[in-house]
């Protein structure tokens, strides 16, 4: 039995603005599908339907969206955290919920959701290569071999130079420039790709013995966690205590029976937005656009754009550029000074910036908004309703709502009335009144909504009935 | 007499996106006003309250908007040419015109309109010294001390180094890197600056005697116009006699009674990205942000946004760059390269794209629209009506609208019933009636409309009344 268990977090940082807080990067598309989305294809692959999710509870019904569109669907459950705490107690967590629904000799498959690994077959063979050291007793870290003495990762020392696996001899922390050339020199290092291969019995036995208290406090989260159906829930003040602390400096650095598979496959974490660039085909020009550019003596540039309107993006004399644009924030930033994007971030969120939090278009659990324009008094949305999918029974106490459908069936419920509503008809919703919007047609739904009020925060709305359990 | 000649059009191209083909330079905005607005303030600080305007026809409504809102209104006439030809044929009808109002005599001050001299005061002081030179029967030019070896400008040789007014030897076009260095070195070049001042006759009799074709055309094409009112104008079919030639090439080179007065102001052309940046007060690090910008070692670096939402831009390591961001295009282009914008909107224009024609927010006589959202089946703008105006009395073939008011007091006609529409009160206008739209509150009307159906074009338009004579 082998449980790919998909590590699905992140800040929304590193990407900004394409990521953002409730959007953050396994939810960002690249290669033509998002990065979570070929996390679980991966994980598949490997020979199981069974996947086990660990991610914030508020990316449940984003996650769970993005996976109904997967053409082949995984039997999918979820440890739900109210807040990222770091990858030790994810880990202790899945490895209980493992043991108790698979048994201690199921195999976990740990792999963050972020990452990018365009060849399935070799990373499907070095699967089931780790797979048969899991079975040994073994703690399985993947290598990757390093090609730059690169700062941002970890590094794994092993004994042999010979690119087989073998016993790890140590994990050390992100080193400095220096540090990293003699590593690479010595061709006895490996990044440490954050993703491992053990039983659930071997990691809680690991965790037993290298920090019990690990072990405990997960154990004592689990029993008091909330399980319906396949979604298991960690309320904030049960999971607080996971103590934060990453598996490597928890079980990794300390234990003796680690072995080091080489990845045989390329790998991106694509945690920077020159990693962006390369993980894109270029041009003739090292050019990766991923939007409509006209561009003149323009190299090595980066371009995207995130948004529903069309827009052209002009490049003239530009080299070694990232530019990405997106309705509320754009940036421009020079590749080799773009991990600085840290600092912008945390500039705007100082100012409690909306670009840091929510993307252009927000997801919810029923389809998708974006807001058209805001000015005083009023503000234009575009929502869309998946088929079937409801909004809550709401009202309002400080706006009004006009609803022009543009596409699709909807069934609008004002007051105790419902009624049926095509393209092109409108809909008022009164101040105060209830109302509840519903797809009953065969396409998506897409209304124009016009809010006129004194306030129009998105916290004005009283749920009466909610299908999504919210109200 | 003096009148202020204001030379009003260009093509959009050079500060693309910012200006389009239907709203160039001068109505740009640059020091906190257009600088349309600017030419004409400063020729009234010469002392008149008449202003001759020589505009396409296409700017008449743009052009009256900008006058109606200034602090000190000119009395304005107009000459309407059906498209831009070149400065000789504008210059001869104004004089004709001139002649016609005001007599020989009269003292024509030629004023480009997208020009920003900022020292008003030390302005005027040349022009009442161009005047009198002008009242003695010389062509006055006045010609700039060339800062730098500008391969853009022509030049104008005079005799002595001493920087006094003095007669024009000769007019030169735009000389290479080389001759323009030698220019320099010489102390006796100006730059040509494009503004003149003479009287109505001399300059007619300039014409008579040095390009008579000129002004045989200009006299034809003026014994067709049409006046009303303040306004003449030219149809095309009388127009295209007007030869394409430049009033230096066609009067200046070759007449002996050439002044050169030299320019005590500070003057820009702002011809292009890096221009405009100089135009604007820089930061400590050489940036000149018009934008909410979060900048990281970013230096000399000119940001400007073009919207009606908020945006935040992020720069990261930039150097030496123009960022311009408008809703339907963007420009990132390195300052020394700049001047290729023209290479870009080129190459839109040969696949026909709206951002080289059109602004994101369209301006019509009885106020603006933009585009908020447009897919297949719908589309939605917001409106804005200025006090007292009025939309046209239409109907569309292909559309319904809906229309919700979200400031302001509108007067819906729809079919023969007039409806008093308050905010957040709603209208539909089906397909195929007719319908009208006022202002007849006391503030801006802003508008959200809501188009439905499978054309939505902004030519499926039937005008059956329009109090702007379009219908």
């Amino acid at each position: 039995m082998l449980i790919p268990i998909i590590l699905s977090g992140g800040a929304g940082t590193r990407l900004w603005p394409a990521s953002r807080q409730a959007f953050p990067k396994p939810f960002m598309s690249l290669g033509g599908s998002p990065l979570l989305q070929q996390a679980i294809e991966r994980g598949m692959a490997c020979g199981t339907e069974e996947v086990m999710i660990v991610t914030n509870q508020d990316y449940l019904y984003l996650t769970k969206t993005l996976l109904k569109d997967m053409p082949d669907q995984p039997h999918a459950s979820y440890l739900l955290e109210p807040k990222g705490r770091n990858t030790a107690p994810a880990i202790a967590l899945a490895a209980l919920a493992c043991e108790a629904t698979y048994g201690k000799d199921a195999v976990m498959l740990v792999l963050p959701a972020d990452h990018l690994i365009p060849d399935t077959e070799s990373f499907v063979t070095n699967v089931l290569e780790a797979k048969r050291h899991a079975l040994q007793g073994q703690l399985v870290t993947f290598g990757i071999s390093p090609t730059t003495p690169d700062t941002g990762f970890g590094y794994i020392e092993v004994e042999k130079t010979a690119r087989t696996a073998q016993k790890a001899l140590r994990f050390v922390e992100k080193p400095d420039l220096v540090t990293a050339q003699e590593y690479l020199a010595t061709g006895r290092y490996y990044w440490n790709s954050g993703m491992f291969c053990f039983t659930a019995g071997t990691i809680l036995d690991a965790f037993r013995a290298h920090s019990p208290e690990v072990l405990e406090a997960a154990q004592t989260t689990m029993s008091h966690a909330n399980t319906t159906g396949e979604v298991t829930k960690f309320e904030a003040h049960d999971f607080n205590i996971q103590p934060d602390i990453s598996i490597d400096y928890a079980v990794m650095e300390r234990a003796n029976n680690v072995t080091l598979v080489p990845a045989k496959f390329g790998w991106s974490d694509v945690g920077s937005w020159p990693a962006v660039a390369n993980a894109n085909t270029s041009d003739t020009n090292g050019n990766t656009f991923l939007a409509d550019v006209v561009s003149v003596d323009t190299h090595d540039t980066h371009v995207q754009i995130e948004s529903h309107t069309a827009k052209v993006v002009a490049t003239i004399g530009l080299e070694n550029l990232v530019i990405v644009d997106t309705p509320d924030a754009l940036l421009v930033a020079h590749k080799n000074a773009a991990q600085k994007v840290k600092n912008i971030v945390d500039a705007l969120k100082t100012r409690k910036h909306e670009s840091t939090i929510l993307p252009a278009a927000v997801n919810r659990p029923w389809g998708t908004y974006a807001t058209l324009k805001e000015e005083s008094g009023y503000k234009v949305k575009r929502i869309t309703v998946a088929t079937g999918q409801s909004l809550s029974l709401q009202y309002h106490h400080k706006r009004a709502e006009h609803w022009v459908v543009v596409q699709g069936t909807g069934l609008v419920q004002i007051g105790d009335t419902e009624h049926t509503t095509q393209p092109g008809e409108h809909r008022y919703i009164p101040l105060g009144e209830k109302h509840r919007l519903t797809n009953i047609g065969e396409e998506e739904l897409v209304l124009i909504e016009v809010q006129c009020g004194g306030y129009l925060g998105e916290d004005d709305i009283v749920r009466l009935n909610d299908i999504y359990g919210r109200a």
